[in-house]
């Protein structure tokens, strides 16, 4: 009776991707007693849940206790969207609210790629984003990112060679991976290199509120606040502040480009929770309580960041190449692991010492001139944003002692 | 600056379909007097504010509050999918969570269609469903739906014209828009036609539960805890339970299908709303209470049925062709129009009797055999799941005096 009627491309499909993978080498009672560097999700202690409860009794104690239960509009709530607009900046035409960052890319994808299309990738690179224009059809080439962001000069050399490319997929500000910040005028000349060559930036930026010192710089607001203007997709989320488990993310474009999304969401899901998406807006209505919130994540992630950092310079002294992170949730290291070991020895050292972390392999997208420097065995991430901070150095020592005992396994 | 980058077919992108519209025609201040026959969604009143409070603060004040706003299974919590499985009476390895019914649409269009793959669909059809199949590349053709569900002797005569379909789009029980029930013996040869000729039966459910007098037959058993078989796709949801608003659904499919779901969900929104998915959990924890609220939605919509059904038969005597709802939200009505009046004809009249509704146009999808008695113009479908009784009754004078208009208006 049994016969294969999906399609061949679902039929293709396979695994549940690098991150819910990370519990695989443990078993549950190593896992109990691991140091977590792997997760990208909030520090369960400053989460707001007093607050949400407080949120909800709102919600369900007024008058859009019913509409918060129903349907609504399939660009977001309007009060959610004004909400948006004001954090960021822009108009709320210029705001459509998505299930999640994921969701938004997913959909910037759908707009922007045909099977076939060109779509250029940041290398390392968020392997979820790589993955998501790769389901759509795009054939993807990669760009080195350094400290500061993309290298634009490598990007402009690829876009001189005449091929025509639909989107460049990015994080622009503290990357995932790297933490790197994509300056000012480096968004400006993007930008300039997007109305040039005729493609759209695609940045997905969940970090962009928790920065440690000062905040990154906005895109050029003439893309930000367009009527038609298709050279800009930015995609935002409350995961990172409020939690992932709301789903409640935000794409920022044109109003023209927002008009389009919304006539394809019809299709796709409705639109996000609209509980999640009231109860969210009820705690916007106090913005000096947002803020407030947002000021003491930026403190405990900067300390977190710093206790981390600190201790791995102090285990591995100038043997770790690794930069300071200036906000966001990971720091990225290349750490002193001579031969050719490979992902899967650095992994299997790592859960021998119980440390849960995503190999640097799962994130480097292919070889660029500027990538010269990554090395696939050698680099990881670590996420500094759900360990507690004991937790987080007390690693670094683990860390140090899964790198020694690496050459060895390397050659057997 | 300006330049078209979105693919040609985001860029013919249209609007937000019937749905959306129905407010359309009406001004704001004519829409607070209006009755409304138009939206399918829950009866205000039903709706279990208190109970969803306490769930609420069951899951925040509970060891799962971080849980509840983090990243969660790509499939759905299993928390909920045993819920699921339990009232559904299958494995929780054949269930998947959507972001509702919705989503549960797209992903089965995904799984089964290539572009250019041929999909059968219902006449009349969900508008809506049939955009989904539609946007994912599917040509598209359609079989009659009767008093008691798909015209099985037409599906077959299509399918022994030799043509391939990859999937047949139905709502089997309390159809949408013509509430008829598909019982258990057409549901049995329908699975025997999908075995003979491979097709899937992708079956939209979302009214399965809101039976007034008698459960409807399941699909046979052995689809329906299939680790392999891809015959049956089953979606069903939340939404006219709980409200909609949750947006939480599912997909009952073959444990292979799931996993290939749940592989391509990854790269779409991740998963729906964890918060959402623990609040409903915790409702469904107490078995006693749901089945107690079940018990009461279906006194209540079979109420309200009852009520809109007399007042059709009171005020246009045997001129009106309708069945009697079994169950569900909808009651589809042949009125006693004359000549060749338009669904925009008709339109107008009901809205200037202050009348929300949809025309039946908007659900009827093509000419086959079986479907001669549908007519454009004098077909409308009437929820009455949202509007107070008192107001159902009322509005059917209303729509008798738009009905007698009409005749003037079509030679105008």
């Amino acid at each position: 009776m049994a016969q294969r009627l999906l399609t061949e491309r679902f039929q293709q499909l396979n695994g549940e991707g690098v991150f819910s993978g990370k519990r695989g080498n443990a078993t549950p009672s190593i896992y109990d007693r691991a140091i977590d560097y792997a997760s990208g999700v909030p520090d369960p202690g400053i989460l707001p849940y007093a607050a949400i409860e407080e949120a909800v009794r709102g919600v369900l104690g007024g008058r859009d206790a019913f509409a918060a239960l129903s349907y609504s509009d399939f660009s977001g709530i309007a009060r959610l969207r004004e909400h948006i607009a004001r954090l960021r900046g822009v108009s709320p035409d210029n705001v459509f609210v998505t299930n999640g960052a994921m969701e938004g890319i997913y959909l910037a994808a759908q707009a922007l790629v045909a099977p076939g299309d060109r779509v250029l990738l940041e290398n390392p690179v968020f392997p979820e984003g790589k993955r998501i224009f790769e389901l759509a059809g795009a054939q993807t080439e990669s760009v080195a990112v350094g400290a500061h962001g993309v290298d634009l000069d490598e990007l402009e050399e690829r876009l001189l060679s005449g091929v025509r490319y639909k989107a460049f997929y990015t994080v622009p500000d503290f990357h995932n991976p790297t933490g790197a910040v994509t300056d000012g005028p480096s968004k400006s000349r993007l930008m300039e290199l997007a109305d040039r060559y005729g493609f759209s930036v695609v940045a997905d930026n969940p970090y962009a509120d928790l920065w440690f010192e000062r905040p990154p710089a906005q895109f050029p607001q003439e893309y930000r606040n367009s009527k038609l203007d298709e050279h800009l997709i930015e995609i935002g989320s409350f995961s990172k502040i409020l939690g992932p488990g709301w789903r409640i993310g935000w794409i920022i474009a044109s109003a023209s480009t927002v008009r389009a999304l919304t006539s394809f969401r019809r299709s796709l899901d409705g639109h996000p929770s609209t509980f999640g998406q009231y109860v969210v807006s009820e705690l916007l209505d106090d913005d000096a309580w947002f803020q407030d919130l947002l000021r003491r994540e930026r403190a405990l992630y900067a300390a977190k960041a710093r206790a981390l950092y600190t201790a791995l310079r102090s285990a591995f002294g100038e043997g770790v190449c690794a930069e300071k992170p200036q906000g966001g949730y990971f720091l990225w290291a290349r750490l002193p692991i001579e031969g050719n070991s490979s992902d899967a020895d650095a992994a299997r050292e790592f859960s021998r010492q119980n440390l849960l972390l995503v190999p640097g392999g799962s994130f480097i997208s292919g070889w660029s001139p500027g990538s010269a420097a990554l090395r696939v065995g050698q680099h990881i991430r670590l996420s500094f944003a759900h360990s507690p901070t004991d937790d987080l150095v007390k690693g670094v020592n683990r860390l140090h002692d899964a790198v020694d005992r690496l050459p060895a396994t390397t050659h057997s």
